[in-house]
């Protein structure tokens, strides 16, 4: 059943719904008053918005509102399982919301309508749901979405670890745009939108109380309006994919192997803060790997990649933008990072797991 | 990041990859190789379709396959945490098919499209997941609508309780079809397409080794077929709703609340199986409060009542459909049980929580 979120009725609409207590109980999650009261105040509450009302057990969403942003319907999902919930930079709302309107953006979609799917632990602090549901409201806000349709379930304790999010996340990708992993062509440039391992590190140190000098915080942020400017800036941009789990190697691992050509890194150009660097080389973690969420992976043309940096640099999201290599023809499917001293090694795709529940 | 169900590479559609062990480790969320191999084994292996290649983060789907079923964009999500994964009529993977399609089917919307986003937990037999995507799959094809994007994330033993899914859905709703619970009238009439309380019955048999005299199986079953016949029988229905978490009474109720009406129902007339009384009055439960996985409650004017009931009882999913009530006046938001002694008593939405995880 999806639930009240969709179903705000005349009574309801005037009298909302209070949650009573401080934290979650199996009723939160029966479907029956408790749950509806849960609902109407803690996500109607903070999602509020004309696509919600008057939903039943679907959003229904004007055609016409869809076909003006484009000719396709783009369509993905996403489950957020990071350990712990709140970082530096963040909480797991605002990354479940980010997270899916980047799936879309590096599609060259524009991102329209969320729906937000919750599994809560028994006992889970009602003040902490509030908080990351108000993530969530304002992370959707600044991307320009709308969070349109939810479920909520709950687990008795010990079957889950406190709060799971799913965001699934529908927009519309305008006519003309092609944007493919096997679109990458000897010659093509690569380029960033800026420094790699924030986030791994953020959690790294939000989890085993990493003190680090320099506080690194988790770079969760929309990348759609960044996709945008891009797009307007160099219109042939051949494949876009945001480097989450896996890292960047992983994301110029799928290039490699779609396009069945070969990426050549320059690790001098490679952006990754010292103090990521410096942790990385005291964990033996390789910056490569670790997962961002505010990091796209752009392969552009080499007539236009000035423009698209320069492009990127001048938006918020791309302010440390670089180009960080090329496509050539061979060794085909293989990432080479070519190192300061003439050498190069090559990077595989992650192999096993570098950091469970990093998102 | 959403996985590599959406990667198809030339190279991974030649030489699919192929999983290892017969468990699921960390590394089959890692993003990494280990993930891809799971996820073309075991998901896109049983999900395969044409939208599915070539996809990226994000399915791409044409709008006019879209268009041309209606003028609305039906979207909806439910996430699946049912104990046990496997009981009598199912497991967890049709639930989750058939679930999301029947509360796009409930709006009016012709369901096209699911996603699928998988949180397992370490541990979990690998076998068990074929079965359920295969589950998955069977329930996909006979609704008539494809899986065509998805995320996995694994979680460390004790996080999870064994596997839960996400499934959203996009659908489309034709033109006049203008479904909703305040649109129910005093003098409609009020149909059930079957049995009540089996699912719940079902779930409680398999989690308690109840030994039923007469076993009960989960009524998880696809309702769009249903709702396109009873459309076009009458096209005047007011509201639809499945009958899920909360039962038959929490949606009456629902019902009751939005239309600022009283629904009567005829105890006499309520389609509940022997077995399933009898489990109930032993255990003190309700048959109004459990959950269904394939009933629907209709609200229809009187003048199409029969037609309904009957178009209703020719299709195979509304077999032993029933009228059990009408729409009166007051005492609007109330929903009254008559029984059998001319006697009546006040049907409340549930409150507490009759049945943990029966979803």
């Amino acid at each position: 059943m999806t639930d009240a979120i969709h179903r705000p009725t005349p009574g309801r609409r005037l009298r909302r719904g209070k949650v009573r207590g401080d934290t979650i109980t199996l009723a939160h999650g029966s479907g029956g008053k408790a749950m509806r009261d849960l609902i109407d105040d803690v996500f109607v509450g903070a999602f509020d918005n004309p696509a919600l009302a008057p939903l039943e057990d679907q959003a229904r969403l004007a055609l016409a509102d869809l076909t003006r942003h484009g000719d396709r319907l783009a369509f993905t999902t996403d489950t957020y399982v990071v350990d712990p919930l709140f970082f530096p930079g963040g909480n797991i709302g605002e990354l479940a919301v980010n997270g899916t309107v980047n799936d879309l953006a590096v599609g060259g979609a524009r991102p329209l309508y969320l729906s937000c799917g919750v599994i809560l632990e028994e006992g889970f602090p009602i003040a902490d749901l509030r908080t990351i549901a108000g993530a969530m409201q304002r992370a959707a806000a600044a991307a320009g979405v709308s969070i349109v349709t939810g479920d909520t379930k709950v687990v008795p304790r010990g079957s889950a670890d406190k709060l799971f999010i799913n965001t699934s996340g529908v927009g519309m990708i305008a006519p003309g745009v092609e944007i493919a992993a096997e679109r990458a062509r000897p010659g093509d440039k690569v380029l960033v939108n800026g420094f790699i391992g924030d986030h791994g590190v953020a959690i790294l140190a939000a989890r085993d109380d990493l003190a680090l000098e320099v506080p690194i915080e988790s770079d969760s942020q929309p990348l759609n309006g960044l996709v945008t400017t891009l797009l307007e800036a160099c219109p042939e941009v051949h494949c876009l994919r945001d480097a989450t789990r896996g890292g960047l190697a992983t994301v110029l691992n799928e290039f490699a192997l779609a396009a069945g050509a070969c990426v050549a890194l320059d690790e001098a150009t490679l952006p990754v803060r010292e103090a990521v660097r410096g942790v990385s080389e005291i964990l033996g973690l390789d910056p490569l790997y670790y997962a961002n969420e505010g990091k796209l992976v752009a392969v552009v043309p080499a007539a236009c990649a000035d423009t698209a940096l320069a492009a990127m640099r001048a938006h918020p999201a791309g302010r440390d933008a670089a180009l960080i290599g090329e496509i050539r023809d061979g060794p085909a499917g293989r990432v080479i990072l070519h190192t300061g001293f003439g050498g190069g090694r090559i990077v595989d795709m992650l192999v096993g797991e570098q950091l469970p529940r990093i998102c």
